[in-house]
């Protein structure tokens, strides 16, 4: 047992961390303004920082090691702590390739391509030449049971015809979304209801495919990234773009969301440390009744709360992502439940907290908390509610005492 | 004692909520695509409402009885359950020339402005027909401490010329905002804290003064009122137009605040009882799991929580408005502190579960669940963070057992 | 609607404050010694106080003014904030002869008790001669759960026979306990689960009652009326201690649910409000670094928060009141459930923040809030746990909206 | 970093799980009986085990490395989650001599004795042949701010003369504690504020000592240890007494604070583990509504909730007990600070949940919650509240952003 980082580890968070600081943070001012001219763009800015970043190694960093030539080879335990040092601002996993839902697609093409699919998306991807998106949520189905979605895909001769109605399509509203991984039932009748669904490539220029409106979060648009409502009507793709094969979209639904857990938090971890680190400095420096902030109790209390609460999320994710690194996603079940139910509802107090401590100004555009707020809020709900997973997680452990 | 309400009170709710759920509630669509045409100003739809309403006599319903023929004659105990019916929608307030900030800046005017100030600007807004804007919050002041103010107000002859920054002008950002009341400093120097400020009535289009950009809450820009940050250049305006006379700012300021907290707090409690409601609705539709989802322990104790809490919140509330009526204010202040603890947090948890429940679309644009959470969020902070009032609160009550 | 006591109720309030203070609160050394002595006697100064409260006509206030001649004549919504004075202190209920069990009991024989019944053992119980407990809670059966009660009670003859095992029978330790209610099962194959329970009398001194040993409460025997577990083994009663009729338990069971609901939350409201008193004194005395606590920022926030739960529960448990006085039980049902999920665990949060204001002496014996922190635990899941009344309360708050 | 235990910790693990699991556990019945017959003496029964633990080499295991041969040689870090272990059961540390506060006192006397007191004091508490108590808590002083001791220790000729009034003097009440460290002043007017305390050896037989009575926690006397109130009245001991010298006081106490706040909180991980596992099997069981409570949300939830809060809390005192072995205590400041702030209000929470999921058995004599309940309750207060943590907390994090 040890708490500590090893040395590699420690050598590409300083890495990363230096990097963000000389080249992102200063750039975020420049981000909004061309983001502002065209907001479903990805500002120009970002393609300098991405070519600066890959130029230094700085590339596909979240990529597990098992995939060889493309990996820059961390495991998971060493690349979750760059996964935080990237949350601690809004576009910083960008830069480095390293944001969702590419992320995720990446690594179901990498895994589960084929050589075709793995040319014609995977390397785009890995080059940050393109986006993608990951259309799996419906409006009328609880996106925490994903086993009744209602999106069909149909083999029609050669083709798959795809119909249904998506929403909280992340990143398809940004122009250069090219592709999407589409989520639906190709054997709506299968008795197992895991083998009904099926996942398959739909470039977004394909005829029939709408993207309708951005869904708003909070009240934002949340753009370049947006979230899209996406109507299919009869579009038709080659059957050559199923991936995997009929019936495997839940199997490989599953496979995502290890990693995609430990990035989610572990940037959430990073956006509440970065709010912390926020409210120490506004209560140094703002002064009420004749005296800083910091000297009021509550504040001090808010401070060391919230320090407490992002270390112990920390140290549990990390456990989580060595467990996953030790014993694969499936023994680290219940830990990638816990993380799930712990981190966004923290990082979502401590950002609440922070917003507090400034006043007005925190719920503004003026300081990244409001943007941390709306990603923590998200999060609670994403990937189904933390109800859902704490039933599941307490019915889980009451098993063990059986 | 008694908890229900008199038979007039009951009269007035059932002709305000008849005319929300008549009216207001199936314009909803219209105004939100007005809106989006030209955000900063007031949508069509809402100057139809406005004519209806005050047909119905729903008029300026907020406006004390002490103020004669002004008044509909409505003491702070009735009026109170009709801003919480006003509170169900984000505009419906409007619509009853109800909403802040005119209804302070009318109570000020009708209260302490001379002849001609009334004249000039309180009959044009109780006639709704243009809209103001309180400018108090300075962004490096903190709010909760008023006396630190530091925009100056400087007699010049005939005049007086303002100079300062302020942001989070609510309203200002609306094209029919014709007038300010400004905070500032006329006496800087003056060893009474209390008495070193003025609240000083400015014409938007008075020369010097730049509506410089809206201030976002949470990533919304919060159209068509908008909450501006306002610079005051050298603006110079007549020597009549000081309210009350010089030094007497932190007074008006303070008479305002009692009234202000019973309306936001009655309709943060009308928008959590709509929450609740769209809670039970969703509760009782949406399948999860093969079962409805009001079947869940946990959705049903979110409801009972729930409805516990506002129940609660709307009885403390209802009480500071009857002490209020009794006693005044000032008698009424532990009270009004009590009410501003409690009632915003309550809403913003109360929102929140709601949120939970609806999943994605409780983020989304397509319920007044948003909405309702960002006003939450911003009371918890308004007229200075919650804590604030605690401290002083707690305070006040240690004395008592000295 | 109208938030202020009545001038009688208001004239009943200093009656029984003013007693408390000058003859109850002094009497609390003396009550502790003679406890210690002879720990489940009945302490002889409560013999003495309960002559002199009698004498003052402050008797069996709780009962209601439907009992005619044996009742003072009060409404639940005048007793209610008698009940909150009474539980400043943990005896005091039972000097006005207004303590549970006792007070559910003699309103169940004066409701539903035969001529017979009422002579042996409600005149004597509103003499304040003896003692009684209601035995229903059994140690198999979840009591949030009555129907399944196991205990039985046959028919043999002119008698019948009991066997069972009940727990924390509350009062049944008391050497002055001479009756109990028995909750049992006389039907229990009738296919209508309510109608299976019957409530039969049972002298404490029948052959076949062994009141086995004190259940403790958080470590304390909570003498001298201590929560007995009690066997019944082929007790043998007349067949006329049946009370209204076999088959009659349950509904028994539900009538004496609301007022002693009331009861309850009342007496729990004045321990958090003395609770919060005794907060404030220790704050403004007690030195920490150099300053009192009061000075402290978490300190006052721990005072305001606490006086704002306080104040909204009892606005709520009196609304429950005012209900059940207008309306009968059985409508003021959903306020009477909100009330058990608030006020208990209300409480206990304000006496938990009392405590540690107070640091070790907050856990002693040398002030009331130990008792008042087990009391209000214990309230919080006696009656089956807030969790159940939360569940059912969500359920039918939903069906509204359906 | 890794977050496995290593082989000798895990060996180590499951020696003291099977003694706990094997010899201690089956001993509770016995040892709650021969307590009750003589309350402030050691049951037997833990003689008996004392000797079979110590035989197996489980002896002492608390006592770090550095202290040679009386040391097993174990770091914090591995001896953490032994603490663990015996936190399930109430007095399974005082079968291996790992018990409070005597561990606290062997280490203050192997550090700082010298060699007649460890001769006559330090070798047979190490035997386990007698206990001791730490008398530092004063009722008029807060203990967080322990500069402001009033016992007075003053020199005269050989001897010192010891004068106060201390309580709480948690194993003061066992007949077997032979020997107390009190902490008094011998230099009051040092105008160093951390020079004017020292610690003296006082054994309880010396005249002058009165232990007056126990202190209650939650109502119950805490037998066997008790916490008692003590009198020093002109208690005289030799000058030899004294540990360290004299105003080296606050040194040795604050040389005490790490290690034990590490034993303590995860003795009390190890009662909240209990805890919950105990949940888990009575939800497994217990009936309510036609079926068992593990099939209601809001029991899974708590069980989620409660595994998620331990696992969070063992990680950070894991990492604690790491830091002090590698930097000293010093270094890892915060962190003890952090679980102190977080451990014994996660047990406490998590006790309580439990507690609400048992009923009415949860609060009695028949599981060991009602004791973890105190014990966690108790935490939250000992060495200052965790206010005054949180406050310190707080004030350096923000340090670091000056």
């Amino acid at each position: 047992m040890d708490f500590q980082y090893s040395e590699k580890t420690q050598d590409l968070i300083n890495q990363v961390r230096t990097f963000i600081n000389n080249e992102v943070l200063p750039a975020e001012h420049t981000y909004h303004e061309q983001l502002q001219k065209s907001p479903w763009e990805t500002p120009a800015v970002v393609h300098e920082l991405k070519e600066k970043a890959r130029a230094k190694g700085l590339w596909n960093l979240f990529l597990p090691k098992e995939h060889g030539e493309w990996s820059p080879g961390l495991s998971n335990l060493e690349y979750a702590p760059l996964a935080e040092e990237m949350g601690r601002n809004h576009f910083a996993a960008e830069v480095f390739n390293c944001s969702a839902p590419d992320t995720g697609n990446m690594e179901v093409l990498a895994k589960y391509g084929n050589e075709q699919q793995k040319e014609q998306w995977l390397k785009p991807l890995l080059d940050g030449k393109i986006r993608s998106a990951f259309a799996m949520t419906e409006p009328e189905v609880a996106s925490s049971d994903a086993t009744n979605i209602e999106t069909s895909i149909k083999r029609d001769g050669d083709d798959y015809v795809i119909n249904g109605r998506k929403f909280y399509i992340s990143g398809a509203m940004r122009k250069s979304c090219e592709i999407m991984i589409v989520m639906g039932k190709t054997d709506p009748d299968n008795p197992n209801r895991h083998q009904q669904q099926s996942q398959i490539l739909v470039p977004v220029n394909t005829p029939g495919v709408t993207v309708k409106r951005p869904m708003y979060v909070l009240g934002s648009p949340d753009a370049p990234e947006g979230h899209a409502e996406v109507i299919f009507d009869n579009v038709r793709v080659p059957a050559g773009n199923i991936i995997l094969g009929e019936g495997r979209g839940f199997e490989i639904a599953q496979g995502r969301l290890g990693p995609g857990r430990i990035h989610h938090c572990m940037r959430l971890i990073g956006a509440a440390q970065r709010a912390l680190e926020l409210m120490c400095e506004r209560a140094n420096t703002r002064v009420a009744f004749g005296q800083p902030l910091i000297k009021q109790g509550s504040v001090r209390e808010d401070i060391a709360k919230s320090y407490c609460e992002i270390e112990q999320a920390r140290l549990m994710t990390l456990k989580a992502a060595d467990h996953m690194d030790r014993y694969g996603n499936k023994e680290a079940k219940d830990l990638i439940a816990m993380i799930k139910i712990v981190a966004p509802s923290m990082a979502f107090r401590v950002v609440d907290r922070a917003i507090q401590i400034h006043g007005a100004v925190g719920l503004s555009q003026d300081t990244p908390l409001a943007g941390f707020f709306a990603y923590a809020r998200t999060v609670r709900l994403a990937d189904g509610p933390d109800q859902v997973h704490m039933s599941q997680l307490g019915r889980n452990l009451a098993k063990r005492f059986e």
